[in-house]
């Protein structure tokens, strides 16, 4: 097909799609002429997975390059592949103290324990979860993290077993692409179905029983 | 305390605090000259807490800017209160197909009613699920999603029930500002423990053992 059909067939407007194609998030079409170049089904899966990793996942282009590159790579395993989209889903603050995070990072060693985790620093997960409970100490929150942390952490083993059992379906060619797919959107899902939950718990509890605050 | 020690003891640049304030992020300081105000510990947690819902929480100085407004607000209630800072935290595409939109709005209820939810349209938390379900779609993995929705809607609902249960702690004065913290810093507590959970269980099943794709 054309750029023409290519953008209808995929909803995003011929002025991105040519940035995508600079930017090499979206690879060339086969030319067919030195005007014109062909596209097929390929490119316009590829356009809905870069709408979905820039719009829901919140990644930058150059983030999103990245994992379009691992995707593309024939010999990245799929280890590999998951740290790729995990690095780009991934940003961590740089001005954490060094008090805050040696006391963040002994609480993570504490946790690796309980969890039977191996973690390293300077793995870009690891890092980001220092930064993090740094910045609950930094805004004088140490109690409430301790409130939700371990539920929280059990909880992301228990979906972590889930997200890697869905990779078992599914034709085997797409089982990368499948776990790109569920790296980007399954943060967003849970943070959307985390906010209805709370909506509906808040409102049994708070909601016109005349509570103030 | 001056604007220079605000900064030192809050770690932030004098040249942000002064778009802090002409933001309006930031209440202004006590004047006590012309060109001289003065500033407290409620301007050195404000700043804190301003940081992390840009940096760590990612959301926008506009956004940050009605947290901020409804933190100040003396007559909202706690309901009232999450719901901005959870309107803050949500943007929700603009660009879903009727056709995908429909599909995503009947399972949102399927799932609503499954889960004892009462779901109302126009609600964000509401909408930014449907988006986010239609965005599933529109990739064409209902599949997938059916392999998450189930197990990620009753992990929602256990952690809002931790969330909620946290609330009761410390003092009551600072409840609405602790669910405002909890509500910016828990999504991405919980997306940094699930990738570190991720890495390990991929780790454990994918690596060493010589399995390409």
């Amino acid at each position: 097909m054309r750029m023409a059909e290519l953008s209808r067939a995929s909803g995003v407007p011929v002025a991105t799609i040519k940035y995508y194609l600079r930017e090499e998030l979206l690879p060339a079409g086969e030319r067919t002429s030195p005007n014109q170049a062909s596209y097929d089904d390929s490119h316009v899966r590829r356009l809905r997975l870069i709408r979905a990793m820039l719009d829901t996942g919140g990644l930058s282009v150059a983030a999103a390059k990245e994992v379009v590159a691992a995707l593309d790579a024939p010999d990245l395993g799929i280890h590999q592949v998951l740290g790729v989209a995990q690095r780009a889903l991934i940003s961590v603050r740089d001005d954490v103290t060094p008090a805050d995070r040696e006391w963040a990072s002994e609480r993570v060693e504490a946790l690796a324990r309980d969890r039977d985790w191996h973690v390293k620093p300077g793995e870009p997960s690891t890092d980001s979860l220092v930064a993090i409970l740094a910045t609950f100490r930094e805004l004088g929150r140490e109690q409430l993290l301790e409130h939700f942390l371990d539920s929280y952490a059990r909880v992301a083993d228990e979906l972590a077993r889930v997200d890697l059992h869905s990779l078992g379906d599914g034709p085997a060619e797409s089982t990368v692409e499948t776990m790109v797919v569920a790296s980007v959107l399954t943060d967003a899902l849970l943070a959307a179905l985390r906010k209805v939950a709370q909506v509906n718990a808040s409102a049994r509890r708070f909601e016109g029983d005349g509570l103030s605050r």
